[in-house]
């Protein structure tokens, strides 16, 4: 189909979502998330097909994980619908109503975003959680995911527009772009008069590609080169239980540790410790100089290790002479995600956690817990490193707008 | 200066001004105030300048008088600038803060932006305006006017860093881009790492180009093409009452009526007390056949009349047999501004707030209330229609982001 019917079509839905209402939507999610169940073998069949292309390419373990279906991932598929089911619709309410001398009464009400473009690699969990936030907040989507999944996404999309079509709702409330040509995608990003936001999900040079190329209003979801600085005075068991959690606990997320400031009076105490703790998480320290004089078994960190977010069992460690070296570090180094500072210090926490610039600032808690679950929204369609719109872990609430609601009787200027 | 220079200083400047306190910012902005006020001379020489160049190339008159400054208007600039000193300071409110199960406190707080580039045209009010809101906020702003205007800028922002210096402030709150090559916008456009958010202020020119060519996240400020609709038995004098409001009271302005949209059951009574208001206010009616064959003095409309924001003493009219009909042409062709209906009845209120895709969607007042002062925000940095970040009038808060501050005492996952 033409990419300008998908527009259009994804137009003609949004604005029968914004009057489907609550219980219509909820049912329609829990009938789609019973349908993957009961056709999990059409989906375990296609995503069969694209697994043995990917292995056919040379497609790399890590990918071919994330590309791979099973009936226990099929499930949690359909048990994240059910689960986005039961939250709150945050559709609808008016944040604010108030009257103004004139008697106008001003009212601030959260509607849909409209039409959501979602761009993303192969990874075909993301259709159906992509679809279900969206519909959940009444937003039209057109999906466009990685062509290596392709079978899979076809055939996860056709069951879930098969299931909304049953319970009679518009099928074009989810689309799929099924063009693989490159061109088509970022006639995509430009298709302003259709799509009202993107949301790429991926991996840096998808999220770069979708920054550079689109005139549609970008949500970035971002990188996390995070950092934990460890005061002087601090608490160094709590320090190194925070960063052994924050580096190893899960290595290839975006809220894992990558980079650690150290203050240099804690040097002497805290490095063997480190040392010690790292080895046994076979994990590589990456240090200054004045660092690897104290651990002779660290290796080196150059000028690139800095800036650099491994998502590998490697962290780079800098020490600093006051708090101020530690914050102007941080700042030119770190991507906008979740930084963390250890200490005993009240003036410190304060200055910390303002002059910080990141989505989410720390005191004495891990970078791990940057995530819309932990954060109590229910779920989460990403996690924003950029200032517009939503910042830090988006929920629901980050697929809506705002709209004022006037109420008058006669009222002129 | 280099460009790349001026992205760094603003940075700086940035992360100083996020430190500054709400007292230091109001007091800059006061000796601001007051130096436009003691060095109006210098202003007004270096107007004279811009206006004779401006003259010479043949610049029409509206333009012409945007650009002209007057010791009044000088005083315009410095009276807003106290009026930004003395509204609440939005930067630093902790909008939440919620307790998790592990015992985290998790809070939301309002920070600055960062660093803000203004691209506009020749008006050199903005300059002091946008320098106001941008600081009042605590961000650096980078400020790119109309080159018609550029001694005029040059001259106002000399004299408000000059004052900031004098007050101990850093000056490089505010710069200013004299290199009027297109390229050199361009690039400002493109230099995500130094600039947070991009503002175009202007017509619906300027603003394309930015959208277009921009890969730093665009706040999108709108041309209106906004609609009334006087639905069946709506009370007709005050329809015309604001109708007559709407069009005339200031025609080149954005929340301006342009559309009118008419039940078909009141044409025949409300069309000739139209004509008749119209006529008086020597505004020409463009209106679709039915209409034209009640009232033949009307023009006939073409489709381009529909999607025209004409800025001027024109109006188009299309006749509807049904609410649906009157939201459907409405949806087809607003811009998203702000949008009327007169009605009696309580139902096609809800309808009409809730289906129709705008701003600010009003029952019974005229669309001219869509402004940041009659809203009640003391101040406005534009009209967002689009709906990311901030939609409708954008006041102090849309010139801020959040930022997650947690409070741990040694969480791990």
């Amino acid at each position: 189909m033409d990419l300008m019917e998908i527009g259009a079509r994804a137009r003609t839905a949004a604005d029968y979502l914004n009057k489907l209402g609550m219980s219509r939507k909820n049912e329609g999610l829990l009938k789609a998330a019973q349908a993957l169940v009961d056709r999990q073998e059409e989906i375990l069949s296609a995503n069969q097909t694209d697994v043995e292309n990917a292995i056919r390419s040379g497609m790399n373990e890590g990918l071919l994980d994330r590309l791979k279906l099973s009936p226990d991932r099929i499930k949690g598929m359909a048990d994240g619908l059910v689960k986005i089911a039961a939250l709150e619709d945050p559709v609808g309410e008016v944040l604010s109503m108030k009257q103004q001398p004139n008697g106008l009464m001003i009212g601030k009400k959260r509607v849909p975003l409209g039409v959501i473009g979602i761009i993303y690699e192969a990874r075909p969990n993301v259709t159906a959680d992509a679809f279900g936030l969206c519909f959940k907040t009444g937003n039209a989507v057109i999906l466009k995911g990685g062509k290596d999944a392709l079978n899979s996404n076809r055939s996860i999309v056709t069951i879930l527009r098969q299931a909304l079509e049953k319970e009679g709702i518009l099928q074009d409330s989810l689309q799929l772009i099924t063009d693989t040509d490159r061109e088509v995608t970022k006639k995509l990003m430009r298709m302003n008069e259709y799509v009202d936001v993107l949301i790429p999900r991926g991996g840096a040079g998808l999220i770069r590609t979708v920054v550079e190329n689109s005139t549609v209003p970008v949500i970035e979801t971002g990188t996390g080169n995070c950092h934990i600085y460890v005061d002087e005075g601090a608490d160094l068991d709590m320090a190194l239980k925070i960063i052994v959690n924050a580096k190893t606990q899960r290595i290839g997320v975006c809220n894992a540790c990558e980079s650690l400031v150290v203050h240099k009076t804690e040097a002497e105490k805290f490095l063997p410790m480190l040392q010690k703790a790292m080895e046994e998480y076979h994990v590589e320290v990456r240090a200054d100089s004045d660092a690897c004089l104290i651990i002779p078994g660290f290796s080196e960190a150059t000028e690139d290790d800095w800036g650099t977010e491994y998502l590998d069992y490697i962290i780079s460690l800098k020490l600093v002479g006051s708090l101020d070296e530690a914050i102007a570090h941080i700042n030119r180094y770190n991507t906008g995600h979740s930084e963390a500072i250890i200490t005993k210090d009240y003036e410190r926490t304060q200055r910390f956690l303002n002059e910080i610039d990141a989505a989410a600032v720390y005191v004495n808690a891990s970078t791990r817990f940057t995530d819309g679950e932990e954060f109590g929204f229910g779920a989460e369609i990403g996690i924003s490193t950029q200032k517009l719109h939503a910042r830090g872990p988006m929920g629901l609430e980050a697929l809506t707008t705002t709209k004022y609601i006037i109420y008058g009787n006669g009222q002129v200027r």
